[in-house]
């Protein structure tokens, strides 16, 4: 039990439908009911222009898609996040930095997270300098909007808050914590279609399992993914 | 209107009422009531041991959480994809290769994707050598389960499908099509907050226009990504 407030993420989106989804289904959802976190959505479209609450407009320069208006988003960021709130403004975007288990590890630590969902093409550059918004990006593909990359991150950084992983796992020894990926993992049955546990996983040798492990996650990490060990070797 | 079969996407998961979720609105959504895709689920526990359906055991080794068992994953897969489903079977894991987005434009242009979703600390190794699955990364962090990978993977590919975007936009012109992030985008109004749409953008040159963005693409990625242009110059 804490007595501070719970992390808490406000998400702007065209679509707060989606919200919280799948983050209301199992620990993420547990820990949603208990008040270690908090959700809210803001609908952008109440900040639309005219009678029909347009938010879009056609590129400056021509070009296919739409844009998000600087002066429909402002005013929602406004409204959502007033001069103090003292969270990260992120808006989830292909060409942001992009996320890593640190700076997860980071937002999870802090107060929550203001998150601006992106749809059509893209959102109108001025608003991003404007509402100092930092771009974070979930991977080098493109999504159909940003609800689905925020649904990460915040998975992401709800697991970590204190008691929503319980006795299921440390998080200390999972991928990316020691810069590289993780060890293999095995359980019963010793064999299975002819194939067996390593046998140094059966003989109860602690020291022997951890050198093992040690050994395995780097073998992978070097034969998958050299580039994370770049900065250690 | 296609006479094919849709892309067809198999999800095998603990928490199937995760599902369409976030996948069942705005474009993906339409696109799945037209049936340009389709989407099922099931329910590894289906496949679980004893009364109790047990799907997971302790890791052998030692340590915290639970690992899923091989011979509940098999079978569960076996059932889901029978021999001669031409579907590629992923495994979503922070270890697998990270998915970029000439993978999703190879996956989209295919028959669809079997996709396991690992929960707990991981999935026996030997279920992943046993039937061959690809394990897929979408990103250097840790999520508390496949099924949010899966929802972005998926998104990912269905927007690519023919006819989803429609008229929204061409895809071709986006982050990493070309190996670099995306040009800023502008709209109406002119002016705001003191803040200008840049000249050219208004001159309707329409040759001036695509050199400013080729340009302005090619800045943005040298800042933010230089890692994307490595290959390239």
């Amino acid at each position: 039990m804490t007595t501070t407030a719970p992390w808490h993420a406000t998400i702007l989106t065209l679509y707060p439908e989606m919200f919280p989804g799948p983050l209301g289904v199992s620990l993420s959802g547990d820990a949603l009911c208990r008040g270690t976190w908090a959700l809210d959505t803001r609908q952008i479209r109440e900040h639309g222009i005219g009678r029909h609450r347009s938010v879009d407009d056609s590129p400056a320069g021509g070009g296919a898609g739409m844009v998000l208006r600087c002066d429909v988003l402002g005013p929602a960021i406004d409204a959502a996040a007033p001069a103090g709130d003292p969270r990260p403004r992120l808006l989830m975007s292909p060409r942001g930095k992009p996320l890593t288990q640190s700076k997860v590890r980071a937002l999870s630590a802090g107060p929550g997270a203001v998150i601006v969902c992106g749809r059509f093409e893209g959102v109108d550059e001025r608003v991003i300098a404007g509402r100092s918004l930092e771009e974070v990006s979930i991977g080098d593909y493109v999504l159909s909007g940003g609800e689905i990359a925020a649904l990460v991150l915040i998975d992401a950084c709800v697991r970590l808050l204190p008691g929503v992983m319980g006795k299921l796992a440390s998080g200390d020894d999972e991928s990316f914590e020691a810069g590289r990926l993780e060890y293999p993992h095995y359980t019963r049955p010793r064999e299975w279609e002819g194939r067996a546990i390593p046998d140094v996983l059966n003989g109860g040798n602690h020291g022997a399992v951890a050198k093992w492990r040690e050994a395995e996650a780097l073998r992978i990490t070097r034969e998958r993914r050299p580039d994370l060990l770049a900065n250690d070797e």
